[in-house]
């Protein structure tokens, strides 16, 4: 059996301006989730970053990804708007997307979701608790419940998505805020995961929960096969009329 | 154009049976809360008690009511069996239902959402933050984000409720504790709405946010019209064969 | 790992009855349908029937069912309030339900659907085309497209249901009659599946192509495992002040 | 109170290019339909066409328009690809879409639903009976059951979609083919209708029954109006520590 096709896409733009986040990963971001992900031998994994050419998108990459993890901050907005739009191609046709905290304000989430993806309000610093809503759900298998993340991000609802499939998670921070950090979503055959933590100047995507429930999600988010329609060889004799056309089968 | 057909249903035991209540409710939280629905003069209200013979549900009561409130806490365990499929019946058909905290525990409420309604954990006091989660939500009109209710009880993730329509509240505890506070099912027919804040102890359904909140709820869980299906009175001539029987139109 | 654990329930009605159906299904309905699901080596099959004790649904049976077909016709009108709501009860637990033909009037089917099932018209006799309508769906899988009925039972839209999953197959009728004939539902944690053909009088069930469907539908509606909710050990010190207490996970 | 903003988009290919379907489309097949929608006084109703500057589609149209109702067939793969995404942008922000009949091959269609949209087959002729699956929706109001299409063109089933939210019409042909010929979709804030039947050769929009399915579907496809979030102008004390930013609120 064929393993998973994973690309792990991130800006790598604070890596390679500010020594603290080069510092915290050496690797990358992407560097470090993509290693997190190889933990699952079931999956093969590469990454692809925002300053490579075509940014990282180009090649038919997306073509051979069977699910995209995206992390992107300060210069996601600078994606071309056709790259969002093969995204978003490639989810409705079933890859998986696994969209990472501020990825909620990239073109492909926009896209995908069709929304504005905005967070209500946002503070650097302070805990967060990221609690399952869905007990039963395959990308909580193995977590604990909370999970804690000592410095974080805070977002806070109105978080603005539309046709979520199922809360997964839903953290709250020190401010008394609440926000939905674990959103799965269906569009056209692809299937979507957001989750919320993951701000660059914490050791967050060093952390082994957070590592797992990427795994988890990746996981997840893998297409799903599908049976071929049978069709059958010779036309039923009285209802197939002259001018009769076949068009594409689904 | 008549007016929306309201029912309020309570235990009325902590009313009858604590003096600190019954102080804090003199007309029982049934009454509270009919009152504040009664502010909406499209709205016609009463009030149905588990005190009252047939534990309040008999007599044709849920055959005439558009939209039911359900209160219940520490006694709505002993409605009978049959009460319970009355109301998840009457969903099916059409009857809003808006479920009020404890209500998760009732038989009503788990008939119709179809699972156990558990929350993860509670605890007596302290204060509860109601954050919109659902901009747009008729639900929340005029609604301050957040609403401030200075002393609670904590309900926690995972709330054991399976296809939420919409998530319109989360709230957050002083502990950190999260819980989805306000949440829309369609069953049936029937449009329900789950709204968390009530704890007996405390003067919640004398806040005028709350009770705004419940005015929006009933309306908002109101039957909707249905058109009636037109069929064409005379058979279509080579397609009735004999044997053709009409069925029960929907 | 364990076999799927299956019963067929039928009414067991027209086969002691009428001796052309006995003739047509010597060991019954519910005989040609175990024996048809029993080709899956990982189902284990038994039967039930209306005239055992207690309906053939008491003794805990649906407790320790996995998937439950139902094929009533003529006395499952007859069959127990109770019995109705512990199939609904035991859907919403996880159960899998496939509904068949005439089930559609059942009380379990619309106490697990909400609605009255009632389809807008029927004729006994002629052509049935099944129609792929979700080439993708599981159930779908080795069927061929149409799936032709020579004798059949003509149902018609408006099929009153609400609430459905998936539209798999639309059947197409020699008066130009159209029927939603393979549905699939999801009601609390439990997985659905309406299947239409089946009239007692034609050697439906006796068909290949329709067996493969109630395997393809059996396999489909199996519970799905759910993973545990991990729960740390030791309080959160600031987070678990006294009078925390823990409800029930779910 | 302000009238709802119409656009009906068609290519006007047929009607400059060939003779039998300029006569039997004086003004157009988005002049019938423009006109068929006018009849409701509330609508205020404008017409775009392919071969108009900008295919019809710049000058900031969809940014006033409140329901879009798209006509296509030969031509429509010539729409520029950037139209097609202002389509599904301006649908995810709550405009209302009506696609008809070979709209289904559509570059707005597709990206909207996030679907190839195709059909399995086609045959030009014959009858069309279009049955109605949902009684109660807003959209059948007034139409007999079943509404007959004396000549039209076959499309079969499966069709190419994709998380449908209501099967509004199923459609029969004279081969014993059949179609999901009205389907409701919900796509960010947007709603999104589906209608078979429409094409060019035959007088189908000339048809009264037809008309009044157009202007019921234009009335339900209509963006809804949304509450605006009540925000607190003083900061709760405690809640709002240094460095509380607002982002943008839906």
């Amino acid at each position: 059996m064929s393993r998973l096709r994973v690309t792990v896409w991130s800006e790598n733009h604070h890596e390679r301006h500010e020594p603290a986040i080069a510092a915290l990963y050496p690797r990358g971001i992407h560097g470090a989730i993509a290693a997190a992900l190889s933990v699952d031998r079931g999956l093969e994994v590469r990454t692809a970053t925002q300053d490579e050419p075509e940014q990282g998108l180009g090649g038919g990459l997306l073509e051979s990804t069977d699910v995209l993890l995206w992390w992107g901050h300060k210069v996601q907005g600078d994606v071309a708007d056709a790259h969002a739009e093969t995204v978003r191609r490639r989810v409705s046709e079933g890859m998986g997307f696994v969209a990472l905290h501020s990825a909620l304000n990239s073109k492909p989430f926009r896209a995908v979701i069709g929304t504005t993806g905005r967070s209500f309000g946002f503070r650097h610093g302070g805990r967060e608790l990221v609690w399952t809503a869905t007990a039963g759900h395959p990308i909580v298998q193995g977590i604990p419940h909370p999970v804690i993340v000592p410095d974080s991000e805070m977002y806070c609802e109105p978080f603005d998505v539309d046709q979520v499939e199922e809360t997964v998670f839903i953290s709250a921070f020190d401010g008394g805020e609440v926000f939905r950090s674990g959103l799965t979503f269906r569009r056209g055959r692809g299937k979507v995961f957001y989750f919320g933590p993951g701000h660059e100047e914490y050791p967050i995507y060093h952390d082994a929960t957070i590592q797992q429930i990427l795994r988890n999600a990746t996981r997840w988010a893998a297409p799903e096969p599908r049976p071929t329609l049978v069709v059958p060889t010779a036309p039923r004799d009285r209802d197939k009329p002259v001018g009769w056309f076949a068009g594409s089968p689904s």
